[in-house]
């Protein structure tokens, strides 16, 4: 049984194949079919922007399928080449040999291997709340300098133009310094393509509807524009072969099966690849994840982050060994495959064998499809990350989240895309220490008649010039100790006629040992000064850790069930006496 | 008036300078000459350790005292150089160029100011709350290390062979492979004065007290060891010239005060140094200050941990152009000037004075002081750093607490100081984030008859099938907004009878941005499920940031004032009925 249950865990394909029905299968091969049609030129277009051949962003969207069918734990998640990753790569094999050539195709691999072997393990180390401590804000600023990075590189191609560089700077100057070079036929394909996708997108969905076409079925076909897109520049560069003029074209692709590769071991090369390997896991994992959370809570699911760690990584390594490039859970083609109603992992097998099938017989159709057409169908995909959106609403509700989400916008653009990065998890993590390391206290005061206590400056309160109430809104731990410290002093400098001081603990989650130690000099300080310390409502958990610690024996006063019976203990002029206090 | 104020602010000395009496003086005085006296020996022994010529120790304990007495905040403190940063300074600089040529020298000027101009920087920025980012276990795992490799690197001096390295492998390595030089004049004159300090230190204050001298007297004479120690070897040295029979003395010291000194600007060496420079500031700063609030808090006095950042800053920036090595508030020399009666930071110009006086006449008499008495000297004062006692506190108290303090123990041993304050911080603040990732949370219900609620796994409580009171213990941010939604949405399945979750949120003291947008999935998601969701106990601060957001305006339930209230409004068994939710 336990071994079933594991098995169950680590292959979430032993939990729907056993129960796999005929009618779920014609919703999967539709949605299978649709995908397949669909993701082929997204495919392409990824594999250029991470300087790939073209061939290679349909390899790594035929095996990695397969395994993601087999461990992942969402269902309707579809993997392959996404924007973003691809871009990732390309930056982190910029320094490691020229674009296209069979070094760089080497060192893809092996980058792709880095980040399968990574994932894999964090996922059986059950470490997906890593993923966690990249906050919304860093990541949505991340997402819309990568689009705008992305299209800045695009422009280039629709122009019909060469500029590179990783910087938005780069990329521009480059683009400027090469505008002479404006190739005029690319430009027209290029922006009739970009025309027709922004048309399709915008109107085709209400336009169809209009002409009768049920909802769902004009949702889908509004989708097509980029096919569409493919076939009628292909085919138009072919009838007017528009490449001897100069309109760049994808070429001959090498057809058939993926090639069985093996990513070579060259420590140099997996040393400088680590960094690289660890970024492009981790903001794939986030992507692909929050994306199957979303769907998943539309169906009423659950996807578990571990599992997920571990179909993606499988995925890279299927994609590592068959002459792919880094995958993951791609936005577009899963929204695709949710649309077009897949119901399981089976819709992604079909997806693979039709992928295969087009890689198999189809790619000499690919030979005078215009470099420019997918640059369109990239920018198009793409521009959508830039949400100014969420950007306002951050600045509305938190000024430190938009400070973050800004330097990760900016620091992506500037610095590249792994500063970017970087920088914005730095800030995240050093924003919230910040915040904690200065916790809000407030000295609080009876509601009259009441056994309740709120703020003195906020409220008209009893208070006692001699018991101070001191209520502490924050977990104690080290980054936030010594304020304590400085708070209660300042505390008794102000208020000379203080006998005792009551630390009320209610928002208390943790104190660690060094917050521990500071409690030890806080209570040594005031037995010096003839002040005695003491706790209320202290919750369970951080209690049961106290309790045989030196600290408690040598607290001066008491530790209280509420701030009332404090209150009423410590208050001469209430019920209580104060004598009560050298009880322990 | 404001100017005034400020400039009391930023020059302390405009604090006490004008209130300042002969009294005082008179402490001071005799403060500052037993300094003096005490200080010499350390100064000499940790520029050795520096890799530095012992007489770099000296000129660093002059004018940085000038520089702290106008610009530190605490009134006993005195500045020079330390071990740590002795050890950290040839650790930084062991890569730079070979120990002791002017290079090296050159170098650690260049460190020097870079440290002064970092500290500076960083109190004219406020950023002193920065040092509460070394949790206690980290420093306290961080001191027991270097105080070990600190002795490992003296016990080559001890037994007159050479040893170097910066990790205890390759110390003890090295000193093992030399074993074989072992010189026996030098290891009779060190582990003389070894056993000579041990004594002094354990017994000379008890029998002093025993021969009839006041206890504090006593106490001071009793601290007198190193001096005694060195003016008799280096007496034996002189006299029976066991220099030439081999045993290594400190030889010339060039005499005079000290040359004034411009730290060259070379962009590559002072980017190789801005990483040790930053962490010799923060280590000395955070040795400093903690020591700095310790006294002043046994005067009932306060200091500015701002400031301190400005009065080490000026001190460096001293050192650095007056031939010295970067310095810090060192802890037997504040100590001695703490127990020697010091009022004023007149002490340190009193001190300074002496030095510069030694240093003028006197270092010829330093010729033949033996390495092996200053390495004794180190070796005894340094071995108080190991803190066995503290280890065993915080391995009782707390077990992550405790993994991060060997964790930094062992990192340091084994890949040096450097590795191992880094990883100390990284995983004090990763174990921090994993703790608040995970947030304790509670379903609570009503004790019978009361207003109070408590945990149902723990008390005996109403509660109802149809209303989960959800009590959550941490402030929510991005790295639980993930956690808090499966915590919802696991309720929401094991319970499929519910029609409201309410969220209590008495100890959320932040709500940040990522963790708004898991509120609004958590609303939308349960409305879909036809759960409503309310909000009871949300703090002010919390409430005021609330208040304005799309998510408050998407609550599909209110927000109360109590969980009693909540309890009462949304239980048809009690007086309210379940009518009230759809209220707002």
């Amino acid at each position: 049984m336990a071994l079933a249950r594991m098995l169950e865990r680590y292959l979430p394909i032993l939990v729907w194949l056993p129960h796999y029905r005929r009618e779920l299968f014609s919703h999967d091969l539709l949605a299978g079919l649709i995908v397949t049609v669909m993701v082929i030129p997204q495919s392409l277009a990824y594999a250029l922007l991470a300087g790939l051949p073209a061939v290679v962003g349909l390899y790594a969207s035929i095996l990695p399928l397969f395994a993601y069918t087999i461990f992942g734990s969402s269902r309707t998640l579809a993997v392959g080449p996404v924007a973003i990753i691809a871009l990732m790569t390309a930056a982190a094999l910029a320094g490691v040999a020229a674009p296209g050539s069979s070094a760089y195709i080497e060192a893809a691999l092996v980058l792709t291997l880095l980040s399968g072997l990574m994932l894999t393990i964090m996922g059986l180390l059950r470490l997906g709340f890593f993923a966690n401590f990249l906050s919304h804000p860093v990541i949505s600023g991340f997402l819309s300098a990568s689009g705008l990075l992305i299209a800045a590189s695009q422009a280039a191609h629709l122009l019909g133009i060469t500029a590179s560089g990783y910087t938005l700077v780069a990329l521009l100057s480059d683009l400027i310094a090469h505008l002479g070079d404006l190739h005029w036929p690319t430009l027209a394909v290029g922006a009739a393509t970009l025309a027709f996708l922004v048309v399709m997108r915008r109107h085709a969905k209400t336009a169809l509807i209009r002409l009768g076409f049920p909802e769902r079925l004009a949702d889908l076909l509004g989708k097509t524009g980029p096919v569409f897109a493919v076939a009628i520049t292909t085919l138009i560069c072919w009838r007017f072969d528009l490449a001897t003029s100069g309109v760049a074209v994808v070429g001959d692709v090498a057809g058939g099966l993926p090639p069985l590769t093996l990513p070579g071991f060259e420590p140099a090369l997996w040393k400088e690849l680590l960094i690289p390997a660890l970024l492009i896991s981790v903001v794939g994992f986030v992507e692909s994840v929050s994306m199957g959370q979303m769907l998943a809570a539309k169906r009423r699911e659950r996807i578990s982050p571990d599992q997920e760690l571990i179909g993606l990584g499988t995925s890279n390594l299927a994609a590592a060994f068959s002459g792919g490039m880094p995958v993951t859970g791609g936005l577009s083609r899963t929204v695709i495959n949710f649309d077009a109603g897949a119901r399981t992992p089976a819709a992604g097998i079909v997806a693979a064998l039709g992928i295969a099938v087009a890689t198999l017989f189809f790619t000499p159709l690919l030979h005078y499809l215009p470099v420019a057409t997918l640059a369109a169908v990239i920018t198009v995909s793409i521009l959508t990350l830039v949400d100014v959106q969420a950007m306002r609403r951050t600045w509305r509700y938190s000024r430190s989240d938009f400070a973050a989400m800004l330097a990760t916008l900016g620091l992506t653009l500037i610095e590249g895309v792994e500063a970017g990065i970087l920088a914005g998890v730095g800030l995240s993590i050093g924003l919230f220490l910040y915040r904690t390391s200065r916790p809000h206290s407030a000295l609080v005061g009876r509601v009259p008649g009441t056994e309740h206590f709120r703020n003195m400056a906020r409220h008209h309160v009893e208070s006692s010039q001699r018991v101070a109430l001191l209520r502490i809104d924050e977990s104690l731990y080290f980054a936030n100790a010594r304020y304590l410290e400085d708070t209660v002093y300042g505390l008794i400098a102000e208020h000379p006629g203080l006998d005792h001081v009551v630390l009320i603990c209610s928002a208390v989650n943790l104190i660690d040992a060094s917050a521990l130690e500071s409690l030890e000099a806080i209570n040594a300080r005031l037995a010096d000064a003839e002040v005695t310390l003491h706790l209320a409502e202290v919750k369970g958990p951080v209690m049961d850790r106290l309790k045989h610690t030196d600290f408690i024996e040598a607290l001066t006063g008491r530790v209280f069930f509420s701030t009332y019976s404090a209150w009423r203990e410590l208050n001469p002029t209430s019920a209580g006496t104060s004598q009560a206090v050298s009880e322990r």
